[in-house]
């Protein structure tokens, strides 16, 4: 699993304090704490800062390759503020997110090729929610040959199909779970991603349904999550998950992470 | 999810003694603890008695009825026990399990239709382990046409495609749960169930691992399980997972269970 550490993302009330103050040592443990837990990308997200999103951005990517060599993953809506940090990032980042419509598009996959950046894509509809997973493969269909028609390769491209909310729809999940296994049977070489916790949203005992929701989406191929690895017990989850489904050969991982007292 | 509640097997050292010492409130406390948790039937097994497997398991059958009505399961390899036994059963009861080349075969399906019981047909190959995906099916097919054509309806059906430890083979998990998926898929109106336990055998943490394969199969269409239903973190992952995979409308049982302190 591709783990891309979700945790500096200023929607948090307690990081968009950081960030406005300039709070470096706070943002940089942050990062670190997420690089020891097994993150392989660290997301960053200042969308909710408005017109200061690309100062605020800035900052944080400083702040944070000051102290890791984990590579970044630029968590934006604004292609615009993409094109403007991508030039600051020393590794080979990634970009989240790429949905249908966007502007500048071209432009903006232009800069993937060039700086050879990964690609989350999201499967957002231009008018309203993607709900069915019909329309979650539909939207990933036309994405997939939109990105690789650019010249991006499969393998470097990561579907993201969405969750809602349970709370809304009970068959939420279920949606977002068949449109995982279909995209990963019908566009081999193509990754998925997806982030947890909004299909727990006004559910009680959250985490119990974030780490279920996890395994049952590994188990219909899901090989990339947007999570926080400092999470003990989704950790451990993701680690048992890997041997389940029959990603972790002779049980090397799952072994190697009850050794460092991650399962427990 | 059917739940089979597993606790009162004399291969656990406490239950063979409190059999043998004929303690019967504690056998009948572990039953009621079973059925206030949520057990669809109670598993009773007496194997390990060799020569007294009939008198032992008749004595558990009296006493686990004189305080629930849960109906029982009777877990024998010994179709002339479980014919002997079967007479004493008030509620329509479950066989486990069935196995190709059972002695006495026609009479046990006899009696199975007589009673009008449930029956588990077990995965095991008449030479060895069923370990591949393939086997397991094979084995699953000439069951479930054998068994129907003796009468048995689909829906009293549950094939038990068996799991293998992980610590031997790290695509046990694998393999069972694609077979899971091919039974549940193929063969429309059976019903499969599996005990968790044996998976995480000689591995550590292996509560973590009986959970994690428990999503995974449900995800798959596993819709029944030989399980501690007392086990609390296990069941609160039971509950999630039948709203994650979309088998709870509304959220019903989920917001049930969590109001009954189930889920924490």
């Amino acid at each position: 699993m591709l783990i891309i550490g979700d945790r500096i993302d200023a929607t948090r009330k307690y990081i968009a304090q950081a960030v406005l103050t300039e709070n470096r040592g706070f943002i940089q443990s942050e990062a670190k704490d997420q690089a020891v837990s097994g993150a392989d990308y660290i997301n960053l997200n200042a969308a909710i800062f408005g017109d200061d999103e690309e100062k605020r951005l800035r900052w944080m990517i400083e702040a944070v390759q000051e102290v890791t060599e984990i590579p970044l993953c630029i968590d934006s809506p604004n292609p615009a503020v993409i094109e403007k940090v991508l030039q600051l990032i020393r590794k080979r980042p990634m970009i989240n997110s790429i949905i249908l419509g966007l502007e500048r598009m071209d432009k903006l996959l232009g800069l993937v090729i060039e700086y050879g950046a990964k690609v989350i894509a999201s499967c957002q509809a231009q008018h309203g929610a993607a709900e069915t997973t019909e329309e979650k493969v539909d939207i990933a269909r036309r994405l997939i040959r939109l990105i690789t028609a650019a010249g991006v390769l499969p393998g470097d491209l990561y579907i993201d199909p969405l969750a809602y909310s349970l709370s809304t729809n009970a068959r939420a999940a279920r949606a977002t779970l068949d449109a995982i296994g279909e995209i990963m049977t019908r566009f081999p070489g193509v990754h998925t991603t997806c982030g947890l916790s909004t299909v727990s949203y006004g559910l009680p005992v959250r985490n119990l349904l974030n780490r279920t929701f996890l395994i049952a989406a590994m188990e219909r191929g899901l090989d990339s999550a947007i999570i926080d690895p400092t999470d003990h017990l989704l950790y451990a989850t993701l680690k048992a998950g890997e041997l389940i489904v029959g990603r972790d050969d002779c049980s090397k991982g799952y072994i190697h992470a009850f050794r460092k007292g991650r399962l427990e």
